[in-house]
């Protein structure tokens, strides 16, 4: 059993319940092995800490969670971003072989070793920002073979880097070219061949699918939730990100966990989301890099209480940001999030998101995953873009410098 | 003479001369003591390297230049930003002492060492994405004790971090309460008091000033442009930042180096900035924060070959970013530049905005601030936010690691 006592610090709890998102100043935080033992004193009698961390004018948030990326691809798109900057059409791209079809390919024909390399040099700069989970979707293999490559990669992004990843099968993603004309057909292998061997191997927790006009409809979708259902996967969906196709409704009707983007959710859908406990999943970063004008309808999932989570979507294609404060602080800026929703957004909510109810809140018998911050309120972290850095974290209780 | 090969290596030398900014593939770069000794082959005989670096898959780029921040300062402002999001107006937060006298205030009443390690901190994140040169404005003390302290502190920053500071007198950045109600006489205090006392102490080599409707006039600024030339001292202006105020054809007149965020410049006075060699700095995080929406003339810019630079404006009320990538990157999805001319922003043209015409471009004679990346292309660098850090840099020949 070892003990560690972070004294006279300030704490952001996270919890949603409490006012001010839970602040207590000045006051101490233990941990025991690998979980929160206290926020203020612990149960008597007070053991005696194997460690002593001066907390003075610092404070303790938990660690924060990215819930919807896409860390793990072959290839880079920088060169169809600097070609549409100067002024090359999406068609003239695609016509040449780019957009998702080209990390598709990338994805391919990388090894595991070299997905590896470059999806641990993008999980290091999200987590140099204080990130402890993250959650990463397959989607770029489509093949039985790649899909579970890139889910085996990121069980390794969690073994070599000092977070928790979470890992979601995103067998419906696109079509694959071997498919082409034929979704049905891929759906029912994604139904009966993918979804029954990544819950019996354990390749992953969760199911999603891109639900959109240029993805699948929502009748491919219910297949595939229903297969998820059966197979006891927990179920997400990408939403209304540029049209209204009701994805959300069905998510609801599945008890999804959240639904992701949702940009053109219509206000008539958010009571269903609430009532499904759904997590509403707000993606700034797709939103800015796609120069998207329809803004997620924050202030009706605000009356109507459903949580609200913010993640970085990173992706090649749409969102290629490595920063999930920057993406907070965009989900204020473009959103019209507060900063405590933001930080709620990338800590409780997101734990919400993810099912994992023992992460994203400071509170006894809480997963010890804590960030150690120097800094003046938690709200610089919203307002500083590229400002701060953890001074140190504990990830499932191991002590990790910076 | 201690000689640096970096050998097999792609160079983007920024060379707004050269086509495609300049890239040469696996060539080869020399430095010699504080300055490039060549781009390829070197002067024959070749000397005898006495650092050899493999640069194989890398690329060597300039060091970036941030042309223009306020990184100097006391306080924050983070709690305004919050109280902004929660609703408050900005009314309600000037009448409770808000905006930037409170920035003043907390100015005058910091230390100069407690200035110097808050500016560490924020120079310390510049820098880590491969700025090598900094440019830092005082402009809140606005009395004569504080602005020197500010330029002062701005100073040690060079010394104590790996990077190149410019520093530049902006007492006209807003009226200082103790000449409330006299603006002119304030502007007396500038031209007579303090730039004949910045020239002399060689403080700053260059005078900007704040010239909008909630700054100063124009015929203010022309006061102080006229000090400046007097005294020897490099003249820039905030320009057009809220309105078009004519700031930019009078900074043409006194040969300005800059002038800086121009989005409501018009078109018909580009041809003066042109003809004046005039850098049109574009700062996109200030807009962003602000919400704006009229953007630069960026196309009537580019039309009329007047070089653009881009820098951060880092400042703790409407540019609190800490990343020049980040906003290089906004300037391509905001304001629409090309990731080459994004690329030209923070490198020769920043240079050429602050009269530094040995930086900026890698060519045989010039300092040798260079940064090495582990990229694919330098394209890399602006569509992705926060993914890439130098692997290392020399700073005036000095290597450090990263
Ligand atoms: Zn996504
Ligand atoms: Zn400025």
């Amino acid at each position: 059993m070892a003990v560690t006592l972070i004294d006279n610090v300030n704490v952001m709890s996270m919890d949603p319940c409490q006012t001010d998102n839970g602040i207590e100043r000045q006051t101490q935080l233990w941990i025991q092995d690998d979980k929160i033992l206290a926020v203020g004193s612990p149960p008597a009698p007070p053991p005696v800490p194997d460690h002593h961390i001066d907390g003075t004018n610092r404070w303790a948030l938990p660690g924060f969670i990215d819930c919807h990326t896409h860390l793990v691809y072959g290839g880079s798109r920088a060169d169809e971003f600097r070609q549409r900057l100067s002024g090359t059409s999406y068609q003239d791209i695609a016509r040449a072989g780019g957009g998702i079809q080209k990390t598709v390919r990338d994805t391919r024909n990388a090894g595991a070793e070299e997905l590896l390399q470059h999806s641990l040099r993008r999980g290091r700069r999200l987590i140099e920002e204080g990130v402890t989970t993250l959650e990463i979707k397959s989607g770029y293999g489509l093949d039985q073979q790649t899909e579970l490559t890139m889910l085996e990669v990121a069980a390794r992004l969690g073994s070599q880097l000092p977070v928790n990843v979470s890992r979601t099968y995103l067998g419906a993603h696109t079509l694959p070219p071997e498919f082409e004309d034929d979704a049905d057909g891929y759906i029912d292998f994604v139904c009966h061949t993918m979804i029954p061997t990544i819950a019996a191997g354990k390749h992953a927790t969760a199911v999603d699918v891109f639900c959109e006009t240029v993805g699948f409809t929502r009748a491919q979708a219910e297949r595939v939730f229903a297969a998820a259902q059966q197979a006891g996967l927990a179920i997400k969906l990408h939403a209304e990100q540029l049209s209204d196709s009701k994805g959300a409704v069905l998510a609801a009707q599945y008890q999804a966990c959240s639904v992701d983007h949702i940009e053109y959710l219509a206000a008539d859908d958010i009571p269903m989301l609430a009532k499904a406990g759904c997590v509403a999943v707000l993606l700034p970063g797709a939103f800015y890099y796609l120069r998207e004008s329809k803004k997620p309808p924050v202030a009706a999932l605000r009356q109507h209480q459903v949580p609200m989570a913010v993640a970085s979507d990173h992706n090649p294609g749409t969102s290629p940001i490595c920063s999930l404060l920057t993406c907070a602080t965009m989900a204020c800026l473009e959103f019209g999030l507060t900063c405590e929703e933001a930080l709620l957004g990338i800590t409780s909510h997101a734990a919400q998101a993810l099912q994992l109810s023992n992460k994203g809140r400071l509170r006894a018998g809480m997963d010890a995953d804590v960030c150690l911050w120097d800094i003046r309120e938690p709200a610089d972290l919203i307002y500083e873009i590229n400002g701060f850095r953890p001074t140190c974290r504990w990830v499932g209780g191991q002590y990790v410098d910076g």
